[in-house]
């Protein structure tokens, strides 16, 4: 049986009165291939982003803020997978290249993502469908 | 004149109805040493961590959501420098090793953090101060 190309790795968060501490990704991490570029997309409450997928990049996905609903689409096997992840269910998600995903705000605060991508952003590797392309319930 | 050890850069948001990008660091910036770790601290309205230096790690601050404070203490020049920063004056600030710093939530709401960091994180070398063995007007 082929994998779909998306895996999940607990995270940890460490109690301070002052905030707390919150693991994202490191050098040793079985996670980790190269480092190309961070950034961050915020994903306002209801609004969906979809759909992208990267020719080259690997994306590694952590929400410190909020709460993200992900859809992941392996073409190739015809198979849908979605996760929700937040500070409340805190998750690493390491995603092969060629995986079509959209994305969902679940929180009515901020909903923050960050991506640990293995490459620097380049427009020529990213392809885009319309997002009634894939029908898909959210 | 010597430097006092941190630099700040002006980063991008690119604003999208369904919620912003946020550039953080990238391979091919000048601040980009080497990649160890990101990790994310959090921290709460009017709280204060303070003081905590590194001896071999260069951070890269980036304050993604809230509104933060900085303040930096370099020992050898005798020398203070304060930086606050969030979505709404969005820098990341480039610390040398060797640097005090402590930071101090400044926005009702959560304030994050991240830093990406050269090494990954070691409590060998991290040295402490009280939060009154350096008087700073917060």
């Amino acid at each position: 049986m082929k994998k779909i190309g998306v895996r999940k790795k607990k995270l940890k968060i460490i109690d301070n009165i002052n905030g707390s501490i919150m693991h994202a990704i490191k050098k040793s991490d079985f996670e980790y291939k190269s480092f190309g570029e961070v950034y961050f997309s915020n994903i306002n409450y209801k609004s969906i982003k979809a759909w992208k997928r990267h020719t080259y990049m690997t994306m590694n996905l952590v929400v410190p803020i909020g709460f993200v609903k992900f859809v992941f689409f392996n073409q190739e096997l015809g198979e849908f997978k979605e996760y929700s992840i937040g500070p409340d269910n805190y998750y690493l998600l390491n995603v092969d290249p060629l995986i079509w995903f959209g994305f969902q705000g679940l929180n009515k605060g901020s909903n923050l993502v960050m991506n640990f991508a293995n490459i620097e952003h380049d427009p020529n590797e990213v392809e885009r469908k319309s997002f009634s392309d894939l029908i898909y319930n959210w």
